[in-house]
Parts: structure tokens; C-alpha cells; sequence
């Protein structure tokens, strides 16, 4: 790990109703004082890891290398799960140990440590705020220069999620999920575009709530409206679309929602 | 243009519940490490491409000069619209050719570019998210002193909306809209009060929805509960207000709602 | 007062939709290019004074030393009210004179001027936004190192607001109120734990709405599902929570309900 960038992302489920991301920024201000935080968001559903999960996979690589990655989506904050920083992909992660860096454990070379030292943490620790007591001050000392070896032992058992990739069920065939409704009411799929495309050499057929989409387009505005499309999204997977409408909400669909895909 | 201050604003309609404004800043930082970016805000409603543009009318003169303005509200993406990169008023706005831009396009010496150079966007273009591949990256580069010369040529056609300005039907009459509707529910005109005020030496009349408001108040604490007022805002312009209630609501309008004036 | 660490806060009622937030950070950025500009929050209910005290109160001792706090949640904008910059426990507070500041004048030392030097203005001050003309430039202002003292005369009635701190009425009885709800749900309090936990031998009971609290939990995990708990929260105060629920609203509770406590 080369001395960072001084970089601090957070992604939270905080809301930015109440003061508590405010307050993470205060304490890393504190500790780091040349850090740059940037907010991923902190509007994740409560509790829901598996889309923090999803969101923190979509985000990290456009991070420059030595990033420190704060994600505190906690629902067992002040139990006994544990607090882990993660090494992988030349980036640090720090968070609760309940499956938000399952895609990252397994990345070459990932070491994870469990952050004991009362060091990485503020004086008094609450039993319902880590994010300011454990991993915001955590962070901050990473960012600053303070090697991760110092936060406490390697653990090799940190918890993976399954789920997140789709399942490859013929040669022509794929089941996959929901991963994420954008703000736009998009319903981002985890099909791989680069891995079914070359072979839809055809067609294809996406069966997605009680709907079957046959069209791909390049762009939004290829849509007539109210017609349910697929396009290419940010991410390199598949979306499904409705011009000008929350496809999402007109599907019927939330994030898990199961999606097939034909090709031929 | 001199060096720049290393500002680059954010207005677009991507919300913040979504990682996209976040990767957006991710990019920059990788870009332009000493970037100091601000957000103006991200929750225009999608596709509302006039919304956007008053408010950057409001915000952009309250940036130092030298300030990069990133604009993102892009209907078209993927689709034929260029992306654009304009000089004026010794700032920087960058986003997509659909009349974000049509009142800075008015400016004297205002230069508008087409942004061609592959240098000023990330390796991998996506179709639907060119805040992250186009504008994020462009800004970045221009901000560390790349010369916007270098994004590519002049053009002289950028797109341009009409409305904006309340039309003039008479010596003591004008017609203009409800330009913006805030948090608190004011619908903001476009009226501008130094234009007419000067002639209302008796009084005024001005019709909003089914109302006619006839009070100008100097504060909000100066009107009676229930009552619509209009108030001088902070962009200059007529604000109608409800004391602690959303006018807005009240008077059953939205923006783009006419709205008449008559002095005397 | 030293010279500062360049960290300024922001907590508003101005929402994050409008442009208000966004260009208070311009005018910052116009006058000290070297600020860092942390939000607290810009969600308060409109016009909620009390609710801003609460944040205020719980955010500032997280942050440096030195740290500028501007506090705008303003009804009497534009009237009679003053500007003030509070001086007090190492940081600086500039805002309306409403009661926002009550708890920061009762510190030991703390100094209050009445901010009326047009040097720590926009050269035009609207009628309706003084976050932008007057408290953002001040703070700007001081935070590059021009003397508060600069700003006006010492004052020594500043707007003091009742309640706040709970009361007695027994040896082991407490009369509170919800101080605060949370994006969470969670019925933060004012009952300080530190000062009736030690008496709380055999057991406790609180009311809150209909409802009546017994049980005590270590974390949000420890309590089961649709049952009402007490946890001591973030700001060392009780809080009301059910598990993966928002507690306020199945309480049917507000922002300033009466809580009662009795220790045994």
C-alpha cells in the first residue's frame, strides 16, 4: 500500500436527513485534515447490504488507486459483528463484516484485517454510531499514512454474500436478477452485455416482470415511448428501460427481481 | 482564458440516491487531483432541461471566474446531440447541445466548441452515461489547464430554447411564467422587479393560477397567514409566497405556469 | 480566537433540490478559495429552529477547533432580526437571532456580536437570502482570518428558547421530550443516560405516546421485531427504536412529544 491519494469515499444508508454523515466528516476532518471526502450516497435503502453492495462494485474502479472506501450499511452495528479493512485492487475498504465486500475478497491478492486497535477509533465508542466512532476515524488514519497492518490481524473468514452473478442455465440461456433501481426508475440487471451479446446473434428475448423485451436500442430516444427496451447501461450490463417512464414502476419490478434471457 | 480557480460545479438530474454523481466526482479527482467540486444540485426533475437552465442562470455568476460548470440533463444521450463546451462571461460550461446553455450562447465573445478530442473522455464510452465518459473528464482536463481549444472545433449553431424572458404586451403590461418552484413551495417568475417596479407608483395586479395577488411585501414575516404575496426573491425577480405554506400547492401551479402583470 | 482551520458547516432548511446550497458555496469559494465546506444538513423542516438547535448541538464537538458553523433556518428573513456570530467553546457560529444559538450561550466564555459591517456582506443583500449576502460571506470572511470583532458589536441579548434540557420532578422521575427523529424512525430523546442509568438499580419505565417502554438494549440486533425498546443512541441520550421499523411512526409521535420517565 503506497502512502494514498487522500481520498475518502462514504456510502451509507445515513440518509442526509440527519447530521450523522456531517458528523463522519467532522471526525475525518479532525484526524485527516488534507482528506477529500466524496459522498457515493447515502441514500441506500435501510439495511439493505446487497445493494450497497451492488453500488460500491459499480463505483469503486473510477476511484484513483490508494482510494479509502468507507461503506456503512450496518444493521448489526453494536452486536458482535466484526470490523473489517480490506486491501484489494490497490484500494482500501472499511466497514462492517456483513457482506458488503464479498466482490472485493475475492480480487487477487485481497487481504482483510479486522480493525481492533483503539487507535483507528474515537475515545468513546456508542453502541449505534460506528460509522463516527470506528470506521470514519479508521479511514481517516489510513488516508493519513497510518499503514492498515496497525488496525489489527488478518482474518481469512470474512462474510461473502452469495448471489450477484447470474447463472449461465444452457447455452443459449441465463438467469439473473434486479441489482439496482436508478433514480430514473431503470431496472439495472446483472447480465454481463459482453458475454451474451456476441451470441444473440439474432435475437434475443428478456423476460422481466410479466413482460418480454426483444428490442435493444443505443441510445434512450431510439424508444417509442411506453415501449419497454433493453439498452447497454453504465454499468456494461443490461437495462431495461421505458422512454420517459419509470420502467421499474410499469414492470411491477423491484431490486431482486429474477430476469431471464434468451439468445439465438 | 487564464488558468482557472479549480472549481467545477455539478447541476444535473441524476439524484443522489444513485452512485452516478459520485463516480462523476471520482473520475474528476483521477483527472484533476486538486479540483475542488461543488454541487449545485442533482435534483432537477429528469429530462427538465428548462428547470436546469434557470437555475444555472442563478447560480453561475455567484462562482468565481475561471469556474468550470459541469450541466447534465441529457434526454439525448447516446442519441445525435454533440457535446459542448462553452466560453462566456469568463467561465466554462460544459454538457450536451439542448438549450442548457442558451442564455450564456447570448453573452458577448461567448465561444462555443463541439467536444470531438478522445483526449477530453474516458477509453470506454458508454450509451447512457456521458456525465462519467464525456463531461467529467472534459471539465477535469480544462480545469488542470488543458485549453478548451483542444476539445475541438467552433460551432456556431448551438441549440437554443426559447421563453426565459417575460414578453413585454404593453405600456403597463407583461406576460411572463413561473420560472422555478422552491423547496418552501415559492413560485419564482421571471419577472424581473427592477424592469416594472419603477412603474408601479400606485399598484400592481398580478395574476398567478386563479389568484391575483396585489400586496408586495418587503419580508416574509410581513404577510398574514393564507395570503398570497409577492415578494422580491433572490434572483431579482416577482416571487409569489404564502406565509408558511407552499404557495405553489395553494395556487395549484407548476412551473411553467403563466402569469400576467399590469402597473399603475 | 486563532487563525482557524478553514472547515465551515453549513446547516439549512434549504433543501438540496434548489440552487440555494450551491451557490452559498460560490460566494465561499469567492472569498476563501481555501475553505472546506462540510454540510451538515440542509433537510431541517422548513422554519424548524428547535430541530436545527438539536443537530447543531449534537454536530459541533465533533469537528476541529477553530471550525466556522453557519446556521441559516431563518422564518424572520428580511425583518427586524439580527445577524449574530457567536463565539464559543474554541468555534465560531453565524446566524439569525431566533434561539438557534441557545445552547452555545450558555458555554463558559462564549461572546456574541451582531454582525453588521457591510464588509462582511454582499455588495447587494436580497430581501429573502441572507444564507447567500450575509451569513456565507461572513463566515468566508472570518474563516480566512478577518477578527469576528471585526464583524460588530458585542451584544448581550441574543434570542434565548425555553426546553431543550429535561426536567426533574422527582427523585426518580423525568419529564422529557423527542428531540429529534432520525431517517431511521428512531425517537431520539433528551433524557441524558448518563445521569439516570446509574439509578436505574431494578429496572425503569418510559412513556412515549400510547406506549410504555421496559427494556433496555445494548444493540438495535438485541431487540426482536415489531417491539419498542430503549437504546442509549449516538448523543448519549435514550432513544426509542423497533427493529427495522420507524419507530416515530408506529408510536405515532413527533418531534417535541412529551417523554416520561421513572427509575426504580
Amino acid at each position: 500500500m503506497t502512502r494514498g491519494n487522500r481520498i475518502i469515499t462514504l456510502l451509507t444508508d445515513f440518509g442526509t436527513k440527519d447530521h450523522y454523515v456531517g458528523v463522519m466528516k467532522g471526525v475525518i476532518a479532525g484526524i485527516a485534515p488534507k482528506a477529500q471526502v466524496i459522498d457515493i450516497s447515502h441514500e441506500i435503502e435501510p439495511f439493505q447490504v446487497s445493494e450497497a453492495r451492488f453500488l460500491l462494485k459499480q463505483s469503486w474502479p473510477y476511484f484513483p488507486k490508494g482510494t479509502v472506501h468507507v461503506c456503512v450499511v450496518d444493521p448489526g452495528v453494536g452486536g458482535a459483528r466484526r470490523a473489517l479493512c480490506v486491501e484489494a485492487g490497490g484500494h482500501l475498504f472499511v466497514g462492517p463484516d456483513n457482506g458488503l465486500f464479498t466482490d472485493l475478497l475475492q480480487l487477487k491478492g485481497a487481504r482483510t484485517r479486522e480493525i481492533t486497535s483503539v487507535k483507528f477509533m474515537l475515545k468513546n465508542v456508542s453502541q449505534t454510531f460506528h460509522g463516527r466512532d470506528v470506521f470514519a476515524p479508521s479511514a481517516a488514519h489510513m488516508s493519513a499514512g497510518v499503514p492498515p497492518a496497525r488496525a489489527g490481524k488478518l482474518v481469512h473468514d470474512a462474510t461473502r454474500l452469495p448471489g450477484g452473478e447470474p447463472l449461465r442455465t444452457g447455452r443459449r440461456f441465463w438467469q439473473g436478477e434486479v441489482a439496482h433501481i436508478d433514480r430514473f426508475g431503470n431496472a439495472v440487471t446483472n447480465l454481463e452485455a459482453a458475454e451474451f451479446l456476441p451470441l444473440a446473434v439474432k435475437g434475443f428475448k428478456l423476460n422481466i416482470g410479466f413482460k418480454t423485451v426483444t428490442k435493444l436500442v443505443r441510445s434512450y430516444e431510439e424508444a417509442s415511448a411506453g415501449e419497454p427496451v433493453a439498452i447497454v447501461g453504465s454499468a456494461g450490463t443490461l437495462e431495461v428501460s421505458i422512454k420517459e417512464a419509470a420502467a421499474a414502476k410499469k414492470l411491477g419490478i423491484g431490486v431482486g427481481a429474477p430476469v431471464e434471457l434468451e439468445v439465438w
